[in-house]
Formats: structure tokens, C-alpha cells, sequence
């Protein structure tokens, strides 16, 4: 028999979900375009998604990912802390050696 | 931070599903009970949705995984082949694998 593995990965606190691909996809375009609301746009949800999705994970995990800084010529904008980072960054360690097994795994 | 991390696994063949977690309770039940009407109950599947998933599981796979008889006075009755037995234990092994990993790298 020859198949694939594949798999979906994500992390719990308290049996509450506090990271996922979809976080963590919101997270990077953060930091890439410097704003919430660009990134909602770009990962297709709503501010308000976005916005309830972060305050949920800060609460569960007891960290601020997001400092936001208001008005401006360009309507305020949105950095990640270093702690969101290190979160990225753990979760991308997490995910590459799932990867890894995967393809170790998968039968062709 | 501390977190769980949890995953999810499937395999697949040419981009369709041929194993997951409910075909693989579904399997399981078949070999216990000898059934796959008292097996689908069991999982809470109805008998034509089991019959569906086995059906395209062989399909896609290529290979026969039930074996039935018809009819005698238990109304006949299902037994699992040497194949669907060999996929049943890699995907344990496999499942094993990436249990492993996820307690490693699950921060307490």
C-alpha cells in the first residue's frame, strides 16, 4: 500500500486552543504588513475575527502578542511583541519536525 | 509558555482520504464484532455511510479489506482481511510516532 501521511497540528492551554495554522497565519501578516486590519484582509476574516481571535489567544496564554498604537496619518498600526515571536517561532520548530516525520512516514 | 500540542492524522493516496481516525474505529469494530452493521452502531455511523467509507477506502486503495458472507441465523457477518489488517497496524505505528513527538515537544 503506498500513501501519504498528513496531519494538522495545533497548541492547547487549559484544553483551550492557543495556536493553529490559522493564528499563526494571522500573526505573520501582522508582522509583515504592520496591521491588523491588512491582515485580517489578507487571510480573508473579519477585523472583528481577527481582533477577538488575538484577545482569546492573549488571554489564554497570558501574554500580549500585539501592541497597537492609535491615529496617525496612516490610521495607527500593529507590531508583535517579542513573545508572539517566540511563539511563531516554536510553533514553526513544531511544525518542521512534525514535517519531518511525516515524510519519513509516508509510503510511496 | 505552556502548552499541549495536538495533532490530527490521516493518510492519504493520489490526494483522497483512505485513513483516518473514524475509518480506523470503524475497522477496529468490524474485526471485534464481526459486523459491519453492529460496527457502524458502534461508532455512531449509519450502515450506509460505513458501507460507503469501506467501499471507497478499497477503491482508492485498491486493495479488498472486508471479506462478508451472507445470510445463516445471525444474518451473515464481516471479517477484515490481511490487508486491511496491515493497514489498521501501520497506521497505529504511525500514530505511535507522532505521539511520541507530540509529548516531546509539549511544554509543561
Amino acid at each position: 500500500m503506498k500513501y501519504r501521511v498528513r496531519f494538522k497540528i495545533w497548541l492547547e492551554k487549559d484544553g483551550d486552543v492557543v495556536m493553529g495554522l490559522g493564528r499563526d497565519k494571522l500573526l505573520r501578516e501582522i508582522d509583515r504588513l504592520g496591521s491588523i486590519s491588512k491582515a485580517a484582509k489578507q487571510v480573508g476574516m473579519s477585523y472583528k475575527k481577527a481582533w477577538s481571535f488575538l484577545k482569546t489567544m492573549e488571554d489564554r496564554l497570558g501574554i500580549k502578542l500585539v501592541e497597537t498604537r492609535r491615529g496617525g496619518k496612516n490610521g495607527g498600526g500593529a507590531v508583535l511583541t517579542a513573545e508572539a515571536k517566540k511563539l511563531l517561532e516554536e510553533f514553526e520548530e513544531i511544525t518542521d519536525r512534525f514535517e519531518k516525520l511525516r515524510k519519513e512516514l509516508s509510503k510511496k
